[in-house]
């Protein structure tokens, strides 16, 4: 088998065996095949697709590339749940107690933020004590325990994934559907999970930037659930605007704290509970996806989902008493008020920019190896949909230092479109793929 | 400028300007762009072609890579003739005397041969002595004096296309019309020349196996030419089944002596004095095309043009008497005689398989380090459309050493198509692209 020949029939849109995409992959892991090669593999692959088979296969390999996790031995239907990345998405710290205070095993294994987005461990180590780098014993004693565990992705987790989407990131070809969903699904597959529920974001602040593009890659993830005999829903939901009003780690930390106590955001709070009753459904808590709803709000309403989260953050070292005590969590020194400069109807809040605006400030991350400041961020005062006067406040900018903070207010302000006319309600759930 | 932007422009189908392209290359070459993201840009360009600017952007930056010759203090208009690659094709060795010998000043700077097609300079050091390395001064001394001169190119020519093409070779990009095009007209344009004829073979002995695809390829170096100020017309020819009867060094040279000597092969006759004929055009030495046909056939039939090919030979260390004693040639130990398996009429003769037998048996090279046998080869016994009985010689394999020999016998007796009924007539110049 001689890789260049395996690189043409990928351009000429041949489907390869899982033979051949084991020797592509285990050879680029082993070094054996250099960079240069699998790099015009990927290029072709942008091109030319995959087919469905293929990308079980790839998915698959990746997956073996490195250690599984086995939770066999932990009773229960273990289901986890992941984003596409969002602003302001915050839903993992809401939807994971509520499943598990239903009775869900949820083995929550996450990332860090990068770029625009956040990343749900940076979110946590704002609880002061918090820690996510926790033993794999304490993780499924955990598990066992609470039902529920937060840890981050180990290096040894598809370290084929790792090499291959550092190769991805400087040769273009990070935008493909087969290769984005192979690298998601090998990661949770590789964590011993049962089932997953996904949720795409879609829109101008996500990754995908068109509802078709979405559905595309929800329906590739889906697809290599059915070939990998798990269970897989994907939500596909709007991403136009940040979720939720706070955007940044503690103050999110925050938001969360309020949405668990029954006074959250209606968006954040809606897309939590159908998140939540997606996992208990397919946990097999529930017989109906409606049993699975209501169960989920009588946890949340019944503060059981709240109990869980702080027993959680015990648990992994953290201070709980700083969830009804904001004081106890990381606060910024400055706050600027950004004012609308007419009156009108917010139509759009560019969450993208939202995001950048405050990863430039601290939140965020420009390379891997960066530092967050947990305490930065925005706060919107207002949604899409509402009206606004002149001179009224848009959002608050919570900072610690001025560094890059005109243009980070400046971001911000353009990123609010205000129009004339009120606009049509935008739906938060776009449409399910299973 | 970044090169990951780059390579997601050209991914997208935008044109990029020739900062850009000089940025890439000049990158490349210096070491500080790595293979694995130009391999992703040369994927991305055979999916989303090239525009006729940055094409001809492409060429120039890839020619000002490395050195140019300037011939420009020799009198005279300097024309060479490039062809993509056939079996059992020495035109260059034909056309080049008799253009010399009409006039025309030709700087040939040829190749090697690799795969299953010859090169003219291996064809060319089969004449015992004749020396292709020669100094750059002799050339110019010798192109001053004859009018012609064969050498090999240079290292320091178009440097960043030879990178590029190592590159290519080992990452499934070498089929791409724009790549291809600019590869060759670099170096070509480099090596000091006013015109350009080119020889684009087409079907199964050549690279380019449909006619759209090699008329695509005409018209890009066509177009090179005209937005680099070099005339240039390409002919588009058959390669369905080799050129004349010789595939093999020697064998070819001795073909190459007869048809100088008017005793050759009808095919080759002709398409060398058209080829003569487009170079004595473009170097204008006639006014019209017509007039420089007649000074092709009268500079043939009156002997100058063999007498030429002798000076030359001569002047480049050569004994020109070994073409007229082919015993002074390196001659095979063996032959074996191919015979027809059956009554019919010849439809196709695959031209590739010939080839391959013929360097199966040392007359090419797998690879560029290989030695070849200068000895050994193919002499045709019949071609397209004729007819022939079961058991009649359809040619000879002539060789040295027995290994290989059977799977070349058996490839040589399978390339041979033996239909009931008479083929239509092919054509042999297909069109012309100026």
């Amino acid at each position: 088998m001689r890789t260049v020949d395996l690189i043409l029939r990928k351009r000429g849109g041949d489907e390869l065996s899982v033979d051949e995409i084991r020797f592509l992959l285990d050879g680029y892991t082993s070094g054996e095949i250099p960079d240069y090669q699998l790099s015009a593999f990927l290029m072709a692959t942008f091109f030319s697709g995959m087919t469905d088979r293929e990308l079980s296969s790839f998915t698959d390999v990746m997956m073996s590339s490195g250690e599984t996790l086995d939770l066999s031995d932990i009773p229960g239907v273990k289901v986890d749940k992941h984003s596409t990345g969002g602003v302001g998405d915050k839903t993992s710290l809401i939807c994971a107690p509520i499943a598990a205070a239903a009775g869900v095993v949820v083995p929550m294994i996450s990332g860090r933020g990068l770029g625009h987005t956040g990343g749900t461990l940076d979110k946590l180590e704002s609880i002061p004590g918090f820690r996510t780098d926790i033993s794999l014993d304490q993780f499924r004693a955990q598990l066992a325990e609470h039902g529920l565990a937060f840890i981050g992705q180990s290096d040894e987790i598809a370290p084929a994934d790792k090499r291959l989407y550092a190769l991805r990131d400087v040769t273009g070809t990070v935008e493909s559907i087969p290769l984005i969903a192979s690298s998601i699904m090998s990661k949770k597959i590789a964590e011993g999970i049962d089932a997953l529920v996904l949720d795409v974001k879609v829109g101008h602040g996500a990754f995908m930037k068109k509802q078709v593009e979405a559905r595309r890659l929800a329906q590739a993830m889906v697809g290599i659930g059915r070939r990998l005999d798990k269970k897989v829903v994907a939500l596909i939901t709007d991403m136009n605007q940040p979720l939720g009003y706070a955007v940044g780690n503690a103050l999110e930390v925050m938001e969360v704290s309020q949405t668990l106590q029954k006074a959250g955001p209606a968006d954040l709070t809606r897309l939590s509970l159908e998140l939540a009753a997606r996992m208990i459904h397919l946990g097999k808590i529930t017989a109906t996806l409606d049993d699975a709803r209501k169960l989920a709000e009588d946890k949340l309403m019944d503060g059981s989902a709240y109990k869980k989260f702080k027993d959680v953050v015990e648990a992994q070292g953290g201070n709980s008493q700083a969830l009804d005590r904001f004081d106890l969590l990381p606060n910024a020194t400055g706050m600027r008020e950004i004012l609308s400069p007419r009156t009108g109807y917010i139509s759009a809040i560019l969450a993208e920019d939202i995001g950048r605006a405050s990863s430039m400030i601290g939140a965020g991350r420009a390379r891997k190896e960066d530092a967050i400041d947990p305490a930065v961020g925005v706060i919107l005062e207002v949604k899409a949909g509402e009206k606004v006067d002149a001179g009224a406040v848009l959002c608050r900018i919570y900072y610690t230092g001025e560094e890059n903070l005109d243009e980070a207010a400046e971001l911000v302000e353009d990123a609010f479109r205000i129009s004339g006319t009120k606009p049509d309600q935008r739906e938060l759930i776009l449409e399910v793929v299973s």
